[in-house]
């Protein structure tokens, strides 16, 4: 079985040995940056271990798995432009580095070259591996879309938060670990299920996501605590808070999470106050719970020796923060 | 046979009846827009009369035809963000009419509704269709980088500026030719000669657009007479004369291309005086009169009785201005 460290390593190399068509430098130039500027390739090495699932040979997989990952770096390109963000994994973002024409250009680009990779699928199950990435790719531009709108609308519900996240971040990685297991030969019920087991890992990782930022430890996580907070972002948590908060606490949340405040130390602690009233810390990591034992429920569903999952259960692990 | 407007009116109405992911209308309302305010459908009907050369039954064409449509409307898109267009086909552009965040998103959600129109083409010819259309999608998003490129460039070479309309402009025309011709089971020299044909006709096509922006009959165009001069866009015409003047007339012709003249008029009579001695337009209408025989020559190479070439023929010579 390969570890997660060999998958890196492999996915790595392939991505530095991609070929590009050269006849314009300035075009390809920040595809290699973005590339090249770290990141876990968790969506690659989902693929792989899945596929490793199944199969001991994973040559087959790995240029397709490039794929996943040349594509989650096309929507980081642009939803960086979208954001304004100026830093991405503590370098300038392809458009503060060049500009925004460029960085909508490479980002495009790169859409077809991971369509290349996906191209070069084993032949006996290209169509289902290409038709099981493009609905992730149109979901995953649609929970982009849905991200815009809610950060704009004044109420949020818990469904449409959770739906949101589940297009925009958990179905590429249901996608990755089933494309794993089609080219490792797998069942298609097998398939399946780990497209359940990514699907609700995603959205346990988004989840935990949000706790961390208002709950992590600051210094561990390099954020500040209460971040998304200051910045009036809507999280598991402020949607929780605003379903679950009636009247003045209602409308004192809504102060607080509108405009900008001027002590934001002191609007964190307002709004955390609330949170802890409403018991929104437990509710979340409840919810989360729950998706990361459905997860394991569907990894367990695979009809594969347990043993043989240890590499995709320690990365499961490892990505919701249960490995310490 | 079907005739080219048989084959707009059903590319039209599969483009309407297309079915979109609608869990985030304002995603899809830019493309709806785009799509509905015109064009001449010009590569997909292209493509079905490609198709219809070799199979009388074209309607496995339909839906792959209609990705290119969508494709080279999703380049649009994201172009006039690039060029800071206002108006196309005498309609607000996607990023004016919304904003340019908007068009990114539901510019790069266009992509792969394309690749969803491609996967969907006969089974027996989905790699080869798919692989043409990919790399034609790369090819033009390198020649817009060219383009870029070039427009800051002080000098830029006939042949610098010949492949920079080929990739930007031919390529899509080409691989739409020959994706009809895979689809209607063309055999493969034949589907070759037809992705010559279009890329010859396409390059044909873009000299005499820039040949008519500054020799047109503008009340016939409804551009200005020297709108690419008054800009100081590079074309054809710009960039043969600079390759042919030599010192003073050199000197004057960078003079006039650079700033911005406060008399236009002016400057398109000085401009346009120095083609004259230069024999520009001459030079030029013998260099797209060459694309034009090689497009026919290539189309007489098809295995196929000339009778059923009629409405192909006829498509390149409107496409030409031949046809008047």
């Amino acid at each position: 079985m390969y570890t997660q460290s060999d998958l890196k390593n492999l996915v790595d190399k392939a991505i530095v040995n991609l070929s590009f068509n050269h006849e314009a430098e300035k075009l390809i130039d920040p595809i290699r940056y973005i590339l090249s500027i770290g990141g876990k390739r968790l969506r690659p090495v989902m693929a792989l271990m899945s596929c490793n699932l199944f199969n001991d040979k994973i040559e087959e997989g790995v240029i397709p798995s490039a794929g996943l990952e040349i594509f989650h770096n096309f929507t980081l390109v642009h939803d960086d432009i979208i954001d304004q963000a100026p830093v991405r994994r503590n370098f300038p973002t392809v458009h503060t580095k060049w500009n925004t024409n460029q960085a909508i250009l490479s980002g495009d680009v790169m859409a077809f070259i991971a369509n290349d990779c996906f191209l070069q699928s084993p032949q006996r199950c290209l169509l289902k591996v290409f038709r099981e990435f493009n609905k992730a790719a149109i979901e995953v531009c649609t929970g982009q879309q849905l991200d815009i709108d809610y950060e704009r609308a004044l109420l949020v519900s818990q469904n449409e938060y959770l739906r949101m996240i589940e297009l925009k971040t958990a179905v590429l990685l249901a996608a990755s670990a089933k494309i794993g297991a089609l080219i490792g030969n797998a069942e298609d019920k097998d398939a399946e299920a780990l497209y359940e087991f990514g699907r609700n890992l995603g959205l346990a990782f988004q989840i935990q996501d949000d706790l961390l930022d208002t709950y992590g430890d600051s210094k561990l996580f390099g954020k500040m605590q209460g971040g998304d907070i200051v910045a009036n972002k809507k999280t598991i948590l402020s949607v929780k808070a605003f379903e679950l908060s009636k009247g003045r606490q209602f409308k004192h949340l809504q102060e607080l999470y509108s405009g900008n405040a001027e002590d934001s130390e002191a609007k964190v602690k307002a709004v955390m106050e609330i949170y802890d009233r409403l018991n929104i810390r437990n509710i979340t990591e409840t919810l989360a719970n729950e998706y990361i034992e459905k997860a394991f429920v569907m990894l367990d569903k695979v009809d594969i020796p347990r043993e043989r999952k240890k590499e995709l259960t320690s990365l499961a692990s490892s990505l919701i923060g249960r490995d310490k």
